[in-house]
């Protein structure tokens, strides 16, 4: 479905094999701007120039970094501008030594490590180093005050009848400003209704949300598999689904070289990226579960703070008493990291080291503002499974274990299913946010119905869609190829622009001020027939521009005043601009004629 | 993304050009079954038997008519077996002699009238004609016996547990039966809940229902335009989405050979077809909305009614006061039907002559057992419309109008939007039902959001499973060529699986006693790794093969043990399974080990 028509961008480096897409998204063009008292700040927006003059140009919120920056010469092995360094050269860190960075035992393989220059930097006691610590020192952070200028898109449009449009949402008990102050952003962390992911040694990183106050964001998954190969390939995952608008994306590769093709990702990633630990930990004991310890586990998570990993996925709910709950389930336990943990515990009859140990954990990602992602490991991964007593004894233990988080100064969100029909998704928007304090919640769909493998992009993009109305702060995507096989470029795309498409819907249904602001302006692009308008403002030009093609394919047909599945004849926008017509000659016509009054006196045109 | 394995069945005529897609959908098989006290109705099933023994084979409800028996020989030119010709010969019906069927100024091209034989029939005053009139007198017809059978879908498999799948759901109202009597059919539709859709002129029909008591169904859209051509192209649109669920068709063809092309639709079509009869009144009168009138538009209702079409929407709610309502739209009027007429109103200033002579239209909708389906001519297009004035003053006009389809005997359905943000769309559906008499209700979508052209089967399939699950009785299909162009055969099948899954998903949340059967079906074979039962239970097999077989693509993958996603050391069923093996292991175990008593006494392994 999706095209390909972007310029490749041709990395000058000869390490690399391929290439990555770059070059800008039809129809738009990056700019930078500055919020106001943060001159140094350059935040990036796409910026689309429509065609009738009356119809101001539209800013869109923009993912993809430098690479859809025709001015970046990409270069791999350097890396990304890192943009936050002066911003953390100045807070006091101290330099970290620990020498995990080098390599371990998980890189077996050939692939270098990334040679781009990194500061690396580690938390002292004492002083504020995470955005919860600053927030709650009531210090607004470079990183805060650019992600807030992020979160205002569109709210200057909006504004002029911003208080209407807030009163066309329900939402549910979120409290979406009309304006997203700097200070807003450091109350809404600081209690941690909203994280800001940003590792103090990712510095490449373009500050962002998640939070149910701000735009519902969505999660691509990337990761290496047995049969792919290159630096370069697994590089363009992260910026093919950036590109279109994945706002985070977790790295879930598993294998040989998991490390350095990481150093790789990392250091050309303008979007948070989060990992699985345990994932990790498991190659480097063989694969078996039964294997595996806290001094393993620990020195994993060291190893991929120092790197630069944003969020880590810790399945630490996952309880020895919870594992029996899931014994009658018609799908077992269907998380990776859940599986895992549920083995280990059963099979020594004790109690999840990540449980057990999850203050340490604290501990380490504190030292670099890692935040945490409490894995939901015994999510339902079917209908029949919903809301069962395991995944609800689970969400619970997520509650305690946020409490701790916070205590140690770390951010933290909270994972979420999975399979649910669509009248039990409410609940569980509803118990995350009593049993774990208004954490950001960070679903996968929910898919609403288990019969349609091959299509479950979509039987999970109306539960996304649904608990991203609810308040979900994140929404994981899932592609066509769940439950089947690996995605390829083409389902990545998929499985973006599905999950965007849930993420707006969602914002729109909470009434926020300025979502609407792109659908009136598409919608009116598109009831003027200025075709090249309306695809330039949709989520995917270039599959806009082949579906018009492909049945009205001349250029002159960007210009038609019809479109091609009615024709000229009997295209009820035509027919509806006529009406408007009709109405300007009889407003023109003389006041006497009072036959006409009762109807022309209540037109008004649009546009008149 | 769709592939088209299938066996393509040649018509023996030589008039047909092509052929039309037939034989057994993959890893199912046609059954009949007959329901208990009515022998002679051979009420059809697809089949899937599944490879572990303990399972029993599942049924599935099929729409797509005898294409897909091995043992029929298609032959457009003979039409369908006419399988209700027996119970309509019984109720004393009348010839029809008028000759409107021989053709009139619609046939002006060159393709011949289908050949295919009809016994013409009318209905008479006095006697019961429409489902509507037999269910008032207390009949059961065998048409309310078949649907009943149809409905019942499952239902044996899910009595054991029926009252506990019951109370999952959240029906909003609704009052879904444990079982579908003939007898509860015919109260649905006695008190208008329900309609039949079923033309005394359609004999070679499969009964279906229409009603938020039964499963929610399926439209799609089919029709003629400027480049296409053949007959057997425009019966293959009708074959190839019913093959894929299409639960009803609309023909919304325009052009030259409207009535000829139709006649070929209607011989061959084993689901209810709806038409826009203004459409072909329009092309009467040279395309010129103003030209339109009466008689035109009477005559070409009689013409269609005779071809057995089963329900017509009709845009008499579109009434002259409700035009400047619309003024201030951003959108308009984006109906085509709604555009024509409110064009014709505000040019002469009069009001709809289909609303002025609505209670001729249900005369001659009673006559032929015509349902009506009542028109939102002025459903919003766009985000910024949804809810307004115009939309709602429609609404109650519709209700208006069913009433006095009801008085006529006509059955009545009533269409909704549109575009519209998810938290406005229940409101549509309350409103309907309290404006409308709880007469069915049929929508288009609702698009969620404005901002993804080609992509508007997810847009819309989010808010149809909304309005579905709330009580809408059909969802009108949209395809991913929505606002861009014509659909082609791929596209038709994506739309129609994304509103399959729309439906089921809603039929699920409403608590429908044996909605979940498949799923539960499904999700055991994917936990067991019986990766062929899980695509053969799959709304589209080819696919979920298709995709299985990219990166796994031998025979022997298909008995894998894990996926391609994860690999055999990180399959999370697998491990699951393992673990399973351990409480196996350990339930084996003396029971003096107390240490593990708390674990193993709760687990029960499901099929041990």
């Amino acid at each position: 479905m999706s095209l390909h028509t972007n310029t490749p961008l041709q990395p000058p480096s000869d390490a690399m094999a391929r290439t990555v897409t770059g070059g800008p998204i039809r129809g738009s063009y990056k700019i930078y701007s500055s919020p106001a008292g943060w001159p140094q700040l350059r935040v990036p927006f796409r910026k689309v120039d429509l065609s009738d003059p009356a119809e101001a140009p539209l800013q869109l919120y923009d993912a993809s970094g430098p690479y859809t920056d025709p001015g970046y010469q990409v270069d791999l092995s350097k890396g990304l501008p890192p943009l936050r360094e002066p911003w953390l050269a100045a807070r006091g860190l101290e330099p970290d030594t620990a020498a995990r960075l080098a390599g371990d035992g998980s890189h077996r393989g050939s692939t270098p490590v990334c040679p781009a220059p990194l500061t690396l930097r580690r938390g002292v006691a004492g002083k504020p180093l995470t955005q919860l610590e600053f927030a709650r020192a009531g210090i607004v952070t470079e990183e805060m005050a650019y992600a807030a200028h992020r979160e205002n898109l569109g709210r200057a449009e909006a504004a002029r009848d911003a208080a209407e449009r807030r009163a066309d949402g329900e939402d549910f008990g979120a409290a979406i400003p009309t304006w997203v102050t700097p200070e807003f952003v450091r109350d809404e962390i600081a209690c941690g209704r909203a994280i800001l992911p940003a590792n103090i040694n990712h510095p490449e990183l373009e500050p962002m949300l998640i939070g149910r106050n701000f735009l519902v964001k969505v999660n691509a998954n990337i990761g290496n598999s047995a049969v792919s190969s290159g630096v370069a390939e697994e590089v363009e995952k992260l910026v093919w689904s950036t590109r279109w608008g994945a706002d985070t994306v977790m790295d879930l590769s598993t294998g040989q070289d998991i490390h350095s093709i990481r150093s790789w990702i990392m250091r050309n990633s303008p979007v948070p990226i989060g990992t699985v630990p345990i994932y990790q930990a498991l190659e480097l004991v063989g694969g078996d579960p039964l294997k595996l310890d806290w001094p393993v586990f620990r020195d994993t998570l060291i190893e991929q703070a120092q790197q630069g990993v944003d969020y880590f996925t810790i399945h630490a709910g996952v309880r020895l008493a919870h594992v029996p709950l899931t014994a009658n389930r018609v799908t077992g336990i269907v998380s990776r990291g859940g599986s895992i943990m549920a083995r280990w515990c059963l099979a020594g009859h004790r109690e999840n080291f990540l449980y057990t140990h999850f203050a340490e954990i604290c501990e380490i990602c504190r030292r670099y503002d890692v935040s945490l992602s409490l894995g939901d490991g015994l999510r339902p991964g079917s209908q029949a499974d919903a809301n069962d007593a395991a995944q609800f004894a689970e969400l619970e233990t997520l509650g305690e274990l946020t409490r701790i988080a916070w205590d140690h100064g770390c951010q933290v969100m909270v994972e979420g299913p999975g399979h649910v029909p669509m009248h039990k998704i409410k609940a569980n928007m509803d118990k995350q946010l009593a049993a774990c304090g208004e954490a950001p919640f960070y679903t996968l769909g929910p898919l609403t119905t288990d019969v349609a493998p091959g299509y479950d992009h979509i039987t999970s993009g109306i539960g996304a869609a649904m608990i991203g109305w609810f308040g979900t702060a994140m929404l994981c995507y899932v592609t066509p190829k769940e439950h089947l096989g690996l995605p390829n470029r083409d389902d990545v795309k998929t499985g973006v622009i599905t999950y965007k498409i849930a993420a707006h819907a969602a914002d729109l249904a909470k009434g926020h001020p300025a979502a609407r602001v792109r659908d009136d302006a598409l919608s009116r692009a598109r009831f003027d027939f200025r075709w090249e308008d309306q695809f330039h403002l949709a989520l995917d030009p270039d599959t806009a521009y082949a579906f018009h093609d492909e049945t009205m394919p001349k250029a002159a047909h960007k210009q038609a005043r019809f479109c091609s599945m009615c024709g000229p004849k009997f295209c009820s926008m035509k027919i509806s601009q006529d009406l408007r017509d009709d109405v300007r000659a009889m407003e023109a016509a003389p006041c006497g004629d009072e036959a006409m009054a009762p109807v022309a006196g209540g037109l008004h045109v649009v546009g008149a």
